[in-house]
């Protein structure tokens, strides 16, 4: 799907922003860059602003027209922070995500951005099909283009399925506690609470129900229990060496 | 919810970015920035960049610490690119801003931005209840500061607008500790386990990590939290007694 999605932006009046869009773009396993007409292309500020994403950059396909950029796309979505008087089928940038998940496995599709003052002229959104709309505050509704781009391609890649793998940060995460192992635990509490004098064992009940509620709802693992069962163990024993 | 939720940068170097998240803040109706050692603010660099979100700048609150810019959240999220050895409770910039959805409108949040090329460094991430990471590409996965900011900020709009119902559970429920009450109860058990004699204060970075990731786990209430610190209170009675 996001080998069959290209961004294309028309007229771009900064190098850095192109940059900047060739950053978000490989951020999100985004390859396809073209450049409408860019003012000043290729250029330092760019290459700076990618930041390590020179690849897109130098693959980057410049074109005189939009009409050329998008001649062998299916789909063509153009972006758009104003309302427009002629009504367009209007996208969110999800809308749009889970559109070309379906349509861009066997259809080649474009994203376009417009100027950074002006966005696109009317007869370039009548190459569109769809019109695409970030969600913002209605009284300072225009993005920086990257950041929009930002925005585009991170629903994209959401949307494709390649989401990291979420497990990543649970890698080497110890195993659950057993429900045995915290009643042992909640047991060897009720001896040491009581050990320390901080409440009898006949009258723990609403006590033990509050702290069994943090620890249940911390889901210990089994090597946690032990290091929490060690320091009840410390406080038992200050106490009957006292 | 949107008005209990801060933006944290830590130790931001270029002003420029500084301005670029400003901008992304406004279009997605946030306003609270708080800069943790800003490199150089105010700039002219951040105002050009901030792109008419200048009000943002000039109410944004300059700290020393990142302890003092999240003393008053309950909530605290710290974003990372990194995969970190420890595990950490992880979000997606959605589900945290679903978990937020709810969670913000009683409570303060903060949600923290490392620094360009190294990000939060682990003791700022022992301030931090969860972690979020933005789904990426894994050989080129680091966002420039604005565009993290955006792909957040953009969450966080979108769940804003969106009805909510909050779930039957979580009816009655206390507030939540602030991160400074958190760090009092931290300190506290410190003083308690070395009291008991279950560790030497100085030797006790990787256990306390262990212990904070349990207790953090466990999103505790402040009245939760005066319950753990008088256990710890009575186990140093016995222990000063001994």
């Amino acid at each position: 799907m996001l080998s069959n999605i290209k961004i294309v932006l028309v007229e771009t009046s900064h190098p850095g922003n192109i940059g900047a869009v060739a950053r978000a773009m490989k951020n999100m396993n985004l390859k396809d860059l073209v450049l409408v007409a860019p003012k000043q292309f290729p250029c330092a500020d760019a290459t700076a602003r990618a930041s390590g994403a020179d690849d897109i950059l130098s693959s980057a396909l410049v074109c005189d027209s939009l009409q050329e950029a998008v001649a062998d796309c299916s789909i063509v979505v153009g972006t758009s922070a104003r309302c427009r008087t002629i009504s367009w089928p209007e996208l969110t940038p999800r809308e749009c995500a889970n559109l070309l998940k379906t349509e861009a496995i066997d259809h080649k599709a474009a994203i376009v951005f417009g100027r950074e003052h002006s966005g696109l002229k009317n007869h370039e959104l009548d190459l569109c099909r769809y019109l695409l709309r970030i969600p913002c505050n209605k009284d300072f509704s225009s993005l920086n283009l990257a950041a929009a781009v930002q925005v585009v391609s991170y629903e994209l890649f959401v949307a494709s399925g390649q989401d990291y793998e979420v497990t990543v940060g649970d890698k080497g995460k110890g195993l659950l506690a057993t429900a045995a192992q915290m009643e042992a635990f909640y047991e060897h509490m009720i001896e040491a609470l009581s050990d320390i004098g901080f409440m009898h064992p006949d009258k723990s009940k609403s006590v033990m129900r509050r702290l069994r509620r943090i620890y249940n709802r911390a889901r210990l693992e089994s090597k946690e229990v032990d290091l929490l069962r060690g320091i009840l163990r410390m406080s038992q024993g200050n106490k009957k060496k006292g």
